[in-house]
């Protein structure tokens, strides 16, 4: 309810007039009036001092472009009742040349644009205007300053002329007169260079600069239509996927003035800190200038409180000091606006001569450990609610409150950028193996940088800092391990030509050596030059408080995808309630297994494979028996060997002669195996419970680990496991039948064996189109099913995730993809097979279980559309399970207000 | 109306009988009665001379096993009854030792499952019966061969005895009496083998040998049902798919002798030729011989018609000859049993001294060109309608008579087997290159011999006359190629291990070098030694004329998948309708072309890659106007360029030297490039139109070269050419509305640069999940889909076909498949996504055209799904488009049968 400023009649009301303690529109009303005007009009509402002026509508806009650029017929009019309005309010006349109105012309769309269109100030000077300023002002110098500031921005704005030869004019002016600084130019001085600018305009454009007021008003209204379709504007809107029909509101506003003297004054304001939260005002103002002074960086803003100057050991007064009475006034009024807009405001103002004007107010920009604290902090002072708060904190954010920061003060000398892979900083000497890795990474910082990384390189990647690599996308291996294991990574650094031989790297025509320092910045994939300084994490209590809030509201559980000791614990303390993926074979690349796992691999036929196998049993059984034990009674879903066994073989003739010497293993049948198991496309081959149906003895030995392991668990007192068996790359429900019996066959034997009973459960991963449309058949034998959305994203899309990216960032850029599909969600396509996965899984299994274990588990978008499908769980990499229980609490919110809308829609029907 | 021959008034009829000139059941009861026993049912009911007996149903059978292997209380009863009219008929008594019946006990399924129970004969036999038997027959030494014969079968069948021990038994005997074969025994020798047999009964079991006749029935009764549960019957029925439920029934039947002197015979007959179905009667026959002895070879059987003698120059007398009148009577009876069931039968009698019984009749199995001209002639004959005619010739079996085929009687040295990839036969050199085959191939016949191909092996392929493969599956590079080539290839044919560069293979301990002439059996799957005796394919004027009625018949077009003018010509002279699947860059593979390609693929931006193409483009358009020109107005499909770039550059450093000698491009960046290139899973890479968005240059040429050389046909006054330009692995609408206005952009600006306008279309080629679930919104864009079911099978399954090699047999063997998903269309998965992908494209553009053009578009059963789903045509390689025509022409009529049977149950309702 906002007290209206003016009242007209017409059909179409274009014109929104606000100032003088009242305004037609209000904050609400964004959408026609455009952020600013809409803020203006709440400001003057309320009662704060606002310089009146009027908002014309984003609609009049629509209107120019539909009609080849012309102004509905009654805009004219309803601008001048407006302008009316103003000049009554003010007590100064539009073009009056003895008492002249000054006004600013600004843009403003719905959601801000910066840099779309420049503001015109001072707008209505003119040759008589400026000589009764100069009076009103009692200051001529003053006066002419202000009408060349204005010439050279409208000439430039509006009239289109480059602002360089305004400059040139200016410093011409300057030598003539042998001073290098503005302030040095007197009024008279100023007077020519005016005259000066309007010969040049006259003789850029062949007419005079236009000296009628309304002629300017009316030049800068259609300036401000038309910056809505210039070059800058339209980049910016597909940039950030603004629709066009939107349009630009224009604000029309009496100007203010802050540099009249010594009582004037010009400066912005946080309510809170938003770098750090803290409650205390936060800002700096100038004595005698306008804003754009401010933004130059000629003259140094002080601070505005005492408290804040005492601190900064600054001796020029803060405002608090200089204009005590004034800054009471601010004080107060900044209070109001925070209170009322019930968020951190990013305030502008100027004093004129002692007396306030609010020029701007908006919700303030701030880092993720000041949102957090803003809004515990509102919370706690029950500003906010506790729900609110939790909205008010982007999920995606706390990975920096996670993870050590580059300080934002240091300087970067970027040698090479990439994806930004994994989050975090990280500093070290370069190594170019793992082996190296592991070697120097036990006594100093070392960052691995290699072509691509595999699965032989984790131990490699676990030893060091960060990890670089030249080829793969976001969910490389590389990419998916560092986020896993909370390391630093930069992927797909395409610009690093890696020689690992020589020991070198080369980049931007520069080469760095092995045992070179860097630093990389996985949140923003940028790979540096030397050692730079860090800002290391805090969880302060604030964090969580707000996990805590959170994780009351949230339906969905957060599980980790983990497979050591030291990342299930990790995903414990990050608070997971269980882990979603054990990825069984990545424990086959330790040393002592490997060999026995590639002695499997060799083996001519069943038999052969049972021998190792064996001894690879007590060894994934101890594995089995930590996870197990850590996790304390949550659930572990066991994902059963999944990659092609050529992954596990030596592929080169160097490493197969090295393997083959260190293991006694024949180079020759080494190498005749690995040719014969290569595959054109490993992702689409001999893999996941294809293996299991060709050989059951492999998927009989883990099932046969986990019982056991489980059994030993039971069998300690401790909380009963609960292990949950999942067989991976299921297409048919054949298949799942055959893994079934084999799960049930094993543990039973295993269970009477042992004389425990364990409750454990055999599901499918769905992570293949065809799976996701037999998921009712499947569903028969599954007893639950865990969305692995990676692999179905890679097979849905028919995009090999290691390949994409290649093509990806034309795929962005040119507006087919929004967002990288292997990063968020692809809800209309993926989600829909994930969507139908459920339904006739459900359907089938009434309440089975499902949840989701790709990489989109810890997406904020995609836990969204977890919730909106109704899964269990999520699970992500433990870093992320932060994240994702923030990201779940706000899904949770978000669908109960959703069911509440709809539940209105249904009353009101 | 079959006359019922007995009334039974119990609750469960367990018994049919049949013989005398009625029966209880029919041909209709082959679920009940088995396919022997139904027939037997039906002969009777004719009034033909069959043997009088009863069937024991599949329901008694059922009964048996879910009641622990007992028989129905009144089981009994029903079967005294039978066996009651059966002694009334031929008037003899079972067990009566002065005129005994003699009985045959056969199993007899639903389906012919050969090989699942051995008859047992002369059942009724004791030491009593023997002598009436004598009697009867007046020759003793029969009544105890007969009896002895009857002890082995009932051991071996019954008793479960082996049968070695009774042939010792009786090579000891001969040895005894220094004879060597069986017709040198006499009566008393016989009777000595009885005695002999009984006690090694008596010694084996414990028990002497059975002398009750009902004893011996009931146990025989028993061991036909047993025998539906034996290992060798459950394998049968796992490799047919029939169901356990089904059961056998069990016929028992009185005895004829066809060994009772000069008067007696026994035969086999078609009613007409099943090698070349010609319209005669067919077979063969033995005096005085009972039916094994046809079987067993021992002597040479006669032919039935004197015609058919003296053709042979056999001197021996003909039945027609030897017994006339006899010949007379079975020759009007085939007739009449050929005209009864409408179709070529399979029948077997036997005369006992002058009168003639029969034993069974069916359907005749036949080869592809008897089955073709049988159906054919009775169609012409006014015996079946030309519908039926259609539906009597299984398409798939059309291969055969497309190709040259091996003489059926040559003898087969066996080196290797592989897959059947693409049918037909070929004998040549072997030659390790397509280098050494092109070279070679221009002088004499050659077989290529590769471990794999590839793109650039085209050209040798097409030099060769067959192709073998170590590696790869059914749709492997080759096996299409070699397909759409029409060339004859054996696929996987992992025993071979190759040199190519010792120029020699071994398999099977052997070595075979190049040049070595082998043979290959495309159709088999058999690589084979030397130069073996062919069939060359003629394609009668009866292969014109069932063509001819099945495209009366059919819905679907039958198009082809063709590159070269020799595809397309050939495609046209099997009559396809058009090319549904040109692939632009086979073309690119040429020599003068490749380094065109290459040069672009090295260049370092969009400049570079435009001359090239601009040498590239005469080239293309030269090739389109050849195949429009042959296509005279059918629609042709050309697919803009598809694989990755990768494929058209050299790998290894030898090849990548070659290369650089001969083209003159840098060798250190060609390497560089390629390695750049290489992609982990190419089929999921930068290919299809995500290099049209890439490089907008490339596609850019293509559609100039479509629509220019569109224009040149247009401008040359032949049939309107009817280009449809496809856009490949399309994933999202947003790609499709970025490729339709790069074609409609450029296809503008040629039409206008040359005055012609052209009727082009614009598609989508639908082989993505992605696709299928957007394919309401691609279709805003797109005119027309073509669903490529090659790839859309491979993302749907998450299965590379280059690498299912290695688990496809397993999951045929364990059942997850039925058949392999890339030869025939996974209805419910792949088949789900193409009928969504229909529906919702259709739904956005009402009557869209819709078609296939993966390899499943020539096989019969996925074309009877496309049929179910309404696409308007399906592309097949140009050898297939008969099989098509045949197919669809059978779909479209099994549709209308579904769709008269709705019709008829709605009346109903």
């Amino acid at each position: 309810m906002t007290k209206a400023a003016t009242t007209i009649s017409t059909r179409t009301r274009w014109v929104y007039a606000f100032g003088g303690g009242a305004a037609d529109g209000g904050a609400h009303m964004k959408e026609l009036l455009g952020g600013k005007g809409a803020n203006l009009a709440e400001m003057s509402a309320l009662g704060l001092p606002v310089p009146p002026g009027f908002t014309i509508t984003t609609e009049a806009c629509n209107h120019y472009f539909d009609k080849g650029r012309t102004h509905p017929g009654d805009l004219a009019e309803q601008v001048s009742a407006a302008l009316a309005r103003v000049e009554a309010l003010v007590g100064k006349g539009f073009g009056d040349a003895a008492n002249p109105l000054l006004v600013s012309v600004r843009s403003g769309a719905r959601a801000s644009m910066p840099g779309m269109m420049d503001t015109v100030l001072n707008l209505g000077l003119n040759d008589q205007t400026v000589e009764g300023l100069a009076r009103l002002a009692g200051d001529r110098r003053f006066a002419f300053d202000s009408y060349r500031r204005f010439i050279q921005m409208y000439s430039n704005v509006v009239l289109g002329l480059d602002h360089h030869m305004f400059e040139e004019i200016l410093d011409d002016k300057k030598d003539v007169l042998g001073v290098t600084i503005d302030t040095a130019l007197g009024a008279d001085d100023w007077r020519a260079v005016v005259a000066d600018y309007k010969a040049e305009v006259l003789r850029e454009l062949g007419e005079p600069f236009p000296q009628d007021p309304q002629a300017q008003l009316w030049g800068a209204i259609g300036a401000v239509f038309d910056s809505w379709m210039n070059d800058r504007a339209q980049f910016y809107r597909r940039l950030h996927d603004i629709p066009e029909a939107w349009g630009t509101a224009v604000n029309v506003q009496s100007m203010v003035f802050g540099n009249m003297g010594e009582t004037s004054a010009t400066g912005v304001a946080f309510t809170r800190n938003p770098s750090t939260g803290e409650n205390r005002l936060y800002g700096e103002f100038l004595i005698n200038a306008q804003g754009e002074d401010v933004v130059a960086g000629i003259r140094t803003p002080q601070p505005l409180t005492r408290a804040a100057r005492e601190e900064m050991g600054e001796t020029a007064p803060s405002m608090e000091e200089a204009m005590p009475e004034v800054y009471g006034q601010f004080s107060e009024v900044v209070g109001r606006l925070e209170r009322h807009y019930r968020d951190m405001q990013d305030i502008e103002f100027t004093v004129e001569r002692g007396r306030l004007y609010m020029l701007q107010t908006r919700g303030g920009k701030r880092t993720a450990k000041a949102a957090l604290k803003i809004a515990v902090d509102m919370a706690t002072e029950g500003l906010i609610t506790r729900d609110e708060a939790i909205l008010r904190v982007d999920p995606a954010s706390l990975d920096q409150l996670l993870h050590p920061t580059i300080d934002p003060n240091a300087e970067r000398e970027i040698i090479a950028t990439g994806l930004p892979a994994s989050p975090g900083a990280a500093t070290g000497k370069i190594v170019f193996t793992a082996e190296a890795a592991e070697r120097e990474g036990a006594l100093e910082p070392v960052i691995l940088v290699r072509e691509e990384t595999s699965p032989e390189d984790i131990r490699g990647m676990d030893a060091a800092r960060g990890v670089v690599t030249a080829r793969g996308g976001m969910t490389s291996h590389a990419a998916v391990v560092a986020r896993g294991m909370g390391r630093a990574c930069v992927c797909g650094a395409a610009e690093l030509v890696i020689d690992a031989k020589a020991g070198e790297m080369r980049a931007r025509g520069r080469v760095w050596r092995e045992g070179d320092v860097i630093t990389i910045d996985g949140s923003l994939g940028e790979v540096l030059a030397g050692s730079i300084a860090m800002i290391e994490p805090e969880l302060s209590g604030d964090f969580r408080l707000l996990m805590g809030w959170a994780d009351a509201v949230r339906r969905l559980k957060v599980r980790a995808n983990a497979e050591t000791p030291l990342d299930a614990r990790t995903a414990r303390q990050f608070g997971a309630e269980g882990i979603g993926l054990v990825r069984t074979e990545h424990m086959f690349f330790d040393e002592d297994r490997l060999a026995a796992v590639r002695e499997m691999i060799l083996a001519d036929d069943e038999a052969g494979r049972r021998a190792p196998l064996e001894r690879i049993l007590p060894m994934q059984r101890g594995d089995f028996v930590e996870l197990l034990n850590i996790m304390d009674g949550y659930p572990v879903t066991f994902r059963l060997l999944d990659p092609p066994l050529h992954e596990f073989l030596p592929h080169t003739e160097a490493e197969v002669a090295a393997v083959a010497q260190a293991t006694g293993l024949d180079a020759a049948k080494l190498l005749r195996r690995a040719a014969e198991l290569r595959e054109t496309n490993p992702m689409l081959g001999h893999r996941g419970c294809r293996l299991g149906i060709s050989y059951p003895e492999i998927y009989e030995m883990q099932v046969r680990a986990i019982i056991e392991a489980a059994c030993e668990v039971a069998a300690s007192g401790k909380a009963a496991p609960a292990p949950e068996i999942m067989h991976t790359l299921v297409a048919k429900a054949e298949e799942m039948n055959i893994l079934r019996g084999l799960t049930d066959r094993v543990a039973k034997q295993v269970m009477s064996e042992r004389g425990v009973t364990i409750n454990y459960t055999v599901g499918a991963m769905i992570e293949l189109p065809r799976a996701a449309l037999a998921a009712g058949e499947i569903a028969k034998s599954a007893e639950f099913f865990s969305f692995g959305t990676n692999d179905l994203t890679q097979t849905t899309f028919g995009i090999s995730r290691d390949d994409s990216g290649r093509f990806l960032n034309t795929y962005i850029d040119k507006g087919v993809f929004e967002k990288d599909p292997f990063v968020s969600i692809d809800a209309e396509g993926v989600g829909a097979l994930v969507r139908l996965g459920a339904e006739r899984g459900r359907a089938a299994r009434p309440g089975m279980k499902l949840g989701i274990c790709g990489e989109h588990g810890g997406d904020p978008a995609s836990i969204a559309f977890c919730e909106s499908v109704g899964l269990d769980y999520v699970s992500c990499s433990a870093y992320r399970v932060p994240i994702a229980r923030l990201a779940a609490a706000q899904a949770a919110l978000g669908a109960r207000a959703a069911a509440s809308q709809a539940a209105l829609s249904v009353r009101k029907d």
